[in-house]
């Protein structure tokens, strides 16, 4: 089968491999949607996660199920499903403690395009198929579902790890299509006021539709100014790092009240260290967590947050700024999260 | 002072007391704009706290500050504030546990109305003002306002011990006002499908506007059944309790899934025990949480609650079906949430 | 095989079945201690989970593994494993949520001598053998061990749902063994007082050994007022129930503070309702959290109970007042777990 | 009166000042036991608070109070009480928020010895004097009593913010007398393994006492190997740092698992940056949840802590080396905890 891979750091092209095996509890699933991610560019062009020779790119994806394995029992060719990036193992100890992200060791719940395969082949392999796919609402397109994968969790995750509450006023940083979904979630929180801070005008108009009630534009000054600023001077409740780099968490500490969360989905991709100041963290006694957490995969995850779409809760639709139709495209919308075009949020391929 | 108080159970009327005297911790408070409630109804016409003589009615207010006590630092005269129903004791051990509502005792921190004179009246005092007083944004308007004292609190606290999530199917049983912010709060807390149940047309209008997706009206046959039909067989997520009798628990028990939570808002004011199925709970084993809670009163649930009026992100309008201007009007207000005519959701008289 | 079984409901005896079979998940095991249950008693001879013909009985062991399943990663055979009672499927959706106990549907998490054949046998089948196997550790006999199935994670369970915390005063009714590891476990919680209600002396006595600062003996009054008198009148942060009928509920109410905790871990095997007193719940606005719920299985939890015998934290030989050798011992175990003589907490059997 | 008081940085000695005044809310105390604290040390000798001129020190005090405010609802003169370091203003936001020892801004909740004069005087003044105090229980001598107000709460903070659980394992870092108390409490949580890493042999011993199951000695050789080897290369589930320098962090992330929590309780003196490896922390991905806070305060925690005394579940005699009777032994106390010499880990003076 066909397969659009990285054939090593800061190289990518079409290959050819076998069609993947199933195993017991496995799927084997054929795309009908699939969306690149800015964490393929990582991989591909800045070696994020070390080398990798002919691996199939891609984690974020709709499909139709081809082949399940004797075990699976809630799946059948033919239905349609929604994957999500992470596919943990379920009955790891790691899952049990509520962590399934990092089920096997840390992070190994990412395994798409990252310890095997990816999605943008003609077939791919699901692990744990019963725990990691679920079926996709009727009233919901393939275009938007594929925003289930990555985008949704992994944005409200920030969101839920932040424990936005009622009327807490919130920043946001960083909004590409995660940190725009972090807005969201923080708004489908509940949260009153909440600053979004990105540059590019189509990403702002976005975040104000997500619920932003202040768009903050880094290339206009300091942003620990402008919010401290447009805030009267008062520390805010949350901060979620979607975007930006190892610095950004020393402005986030300037921004945040005792007992504030400071909630990164942000993957640092260079630098050593994350510089926490003394003082700007109370002298270790200011009650401010630090928390970062890739996103949760699985069924239920799947199950619940497509339940948003169905009844009209999120639209999605907002982020797919471009979309194409035919598997040949893949290798476009990858170049396309490469350059970042000025009209660019999120580009979707169907097949 | 004037004000219009329950003489004894089934009479109200007009009566003149004494200007409250202000404790060095208190406030005096001039009402801008008040709203009777459905507990007002209960006190005076079920006794349903008892015998009370003589007692000014209201719990819901906007007001200005006349006079502060002296041991008062954030608040002074001219002030317009926003006034919880519920004005805890907060240096109380109840307090620091995190059940304000409790201070001093079960439900003692209900005072207005219940342990001492409430706000239908030229002057009310608000005890520990820096502790219940919350200043009211410049945006919100006092009708508005006045909805942050007793039904947004307390429709969202319902919707908070359910610890509704994303995508979570909810059911709200009961869509008077404070039902109503209990569909607004789940909504706003990332419900998926959230079915509301009631019978009153206007309310089951707005209880659409507030993000339910189904209208399950009680005369219209077993609301289980008709619930259990739409949802596929499949039990809910969340159930909260914002009207009905003590037989609703046993429905509720009847809809939601293993791991469950039936939270109660609604006051019971009669009848001896609530029954819960050996068989629906599990034979005890199901996980399924069953907790009831007055709303937290109290400054920061004020302020916080406020920044969602502030910022656009809940629309109190809707329920303020019945506005009057003048002092006279209370009468008019209490009697409206007594008789409950068709187009009522929520009197409020400014004054 | 050999088997010791329930016939039909008021009959047990042995049988012969076939050998079971290893799934690709799964393990056979060869038991090397095992420990008859309250609830293999109520299974036969109450009928508690209906009709059941030949069902080999017993969930509680420790055991050999004799084979595996080839999707099993990290057991083999001769491994020494500890079994829990519960053996989830851990990728249900309900497992994703918190709630593997009920994977599959309320309870469903439950299946040794339940909807399978359970431990009292030459060899069972253990379902997700990763999942749902924990390595016994070397310092820890087979006869302790056992302990862990059943008695200590159900006690516990109803402390963690208790939330019971530092300083606080509890009250477990019933003594049984796992009361009494509902009393080791809010002591090892960090409870203050603990009232523990039991009649047995041998029960009380090993109350005291777990933490109990005070024993409450129902035959010698209400134990309402006995544990009010006792506690000057303040109610109690938090009651687990652990045995007594469905009108023990209304006695726990009648004892606990605004925001307390409600936490049963009793099978409750007969009757309609429980009944919970309108006025004793605060009329439903109390704060008062009524939860109960099966105990969690699983490997993770296995692992991290048996670090508590490992390390000294827990003597759980207290428990162990009747020790046999022999396979045959088992119809003498659960005898007396039916007829409960004087001097009986729990007995095991090793083979 | 007479108070021992920081002079200047670097300064202390006897000073004569006017009794303070008693306001409405507040009750003057008379010491009958305090205890100098490390805190004290730190504020004279290193100005870790900045220049403070004739401040009486202390903030670790048993005693009998002398005279209430207008206001004081629960206590009265002869009162014997416990007061805690940290006296909060519990009708600030900031305590609504469930952060009060933050109470008007960032660490405002320390005011003894820091924004107030202290204990160590013939008579000191407590804010909020029924929020903030406690009655001694008859069977807590006041030696012992006096270790509430600081060592244990701050101990006991670290292991609750650290969420220990059943059987975890746990590293506290650092075994002073707060360190000694972090292992009591995370033993009092139920943790399995703990390692207590110290050098002193008398806090050892006592590690050991309060249920620590491993001594690391950071003078034998890294702790991070020690504690990896110990740890058969498996991560710790929690961390508590009750001690060391800003690169303990670093040690304590090379330790943890996904998912785990470093909860710091160490006031850190000096130094610009907590520096934490972008790797170690699981590229911002891992779960791994920062935390630092300072202790709770106020009258619930003084009673449930006082609970642990009283039942004997908490023995803090093993704490207190050295005891001195009369005032004047305060300056020998703090010079003790200064110069720390091999036999000490916690003076106390009774007056």
């Amino acid at each position: 089968m066909k397969g659009f891979a990285m054939l090593k750091i800061n190289e990518v092209g079409w290959i050819e491999k076998e069609k993947p095996k199933c195993g017991p509890k496995d799927a084997i699933v054929r795309p009908l949607a699939v969306s690149p991610c800015t964490s393929d560019v990582h991989t591909v062009y800045e070696g994020a996660i070390g080398e990798r020779t002919n691996l199939i790119l891609g984690h974020e994806a709709v499909g139709q199920v081809e082949e399940v394995g004797s075990l699976v029992k809630d799946f059948k060719p033919g239905d349609k499903v929604i994957i999500p990036a992470i596919t943990p193992d379920w009955d790891a100890v790691e899952s049990q403690m509520g962590f399934s992200q990092h089920s096997g060791g840390m992070l190994c719940g990412w395994k798409f395009s990252n310890s095997k395969d990816g999605v943008f082949a003609e077939f791919f392999n699901v692990n744990d198929a019963d725990g990691n796919m679920a079926l996709l609402p009727d009233n919901v397109s393939v275009e938007e579902a594929v925003m289930l994968s990555d985008m949704v969790p992994t944005g409200f995750h920030g969101a839920d790890n932040a424990k936005v509450a009622f009327g807490e006023t919130v920043v946001v940083i960083g909004i590409g299509p995660v940190g725009l979904m972090a807005v969201a979630g923080s708004n489908l929180k509940g949260a009153g006021r909440i600053y979004a801070v990105g540059s590019r005008p189509i990403c702002q108009e976005a975040a104000r539709k997500y619920g932003a009630t202040d768009v903050i534009n880094y290339k206009e000054g300091d942003i620990v100014q402008q919010i401290q600023e447009a805030n009267n001077k008062k520390p805010v409740d949350k901060v979620i790092i979607a975007g930006g780099e190892l610095e950004t968490f020393e402005q986030a500490l300037k921004l945040i009240r005792p007992g504030g969360i400071i909630s990164n989905i942000n993957y640092l991709g260079s630098g050593d260290y994350i510089k926490i100041s003394r003082l700007d963290w109370g002298v270790g006694m200011g009650h401010i967590k630090i928390i970062g957490g890739l996103m949760p995969g699985g069924r239920k995850n799947m199950e619940y947050l497509s339940n948003l779409l169905k009844w009209k809760k999120l639209d999605v639709s907002i982020l797919l700024t471009h979309r194409y139709k035919g598997f040949e495209y893949i290798e476009k919308g990858l170049a396309l999260m490469k350059d970042k075009p000025k009209d660019l949020i999120k580009p979707v391929i169907t097949i």
